[in-house]
């Protein structure tokens, strides 16, 4: 069993090419025992945005502040905002991006353990 | 691909034996080709809980609303409030309780697939 908050977990910047303005955090997974699958928390700047890519695992995320878009394998942009529960299925190529000027835009983004 | 919010998802009163004033919604899951696990939400009523129970599957938690106590498989209370991240590793007895007697408790739990 584990209770934490993400004031408590680590971040660092997300280092993968495409990645501008993203830092990562791993309130639940591997270190802590997790069996199957991981909840990271991605934090973008304004302006900022995860890599545009496609990879074999699934996203299932829950946006926790902020807004932007997730943009499609077509290149389609669609709204997503706190509150909002997407998820981008394997082998899709898919992107965040904060919209906000002034707002940081965060989200839980769980994977199979194998892609912590 | 597909993007949701709580008041799309239909609610229904959680079934099981010991559950007290919990209903159930599914956002991401099967229905939506989820290939791996699920992040089913629960919300419980002022003084209401989950099955005090145990299972072989773990659940990641994070808490969307309120406040309550996680308890374990010794019976001890864990204070857990909005913004907490949770995990109950499989077959780690445990009981999610509002501890609120006016407002609801509301949380994201994660499991694999086959136990949506």
């Amino acid at each position: 069993m584990k209770i934490t908050s993400l004031d408590q977990v680590p971040a660092v910047p997300m280092q993968m090419e495409g990645a501008v303005g993203v830092v990562k955090q791993v309130p639940l997974g591997k270190a802590d025992g997790a069996p199957n699958f991981s909840f990271r928390v991605f934090t973008i700047t304004p302006g900022g945005n995860t890599p545009y890519h496609i990879h074999d695992a699934e996203h299932l995320n829950y946006i926790l502040e902020g807004e932007g878009v997730l943009v499609d394998a077509a290149g389609e942009q669609h709204p997503v905002k706190a509150g909002n529960f997407s998820m981008v299925v394997p082998n899709e190529k898919h992107q965040y991006r904060n919209t906000s000027t002034t707002e940081e835009f965060k989200f839980i983004c769980a994977v199979p353990l194998a892609y912590e």
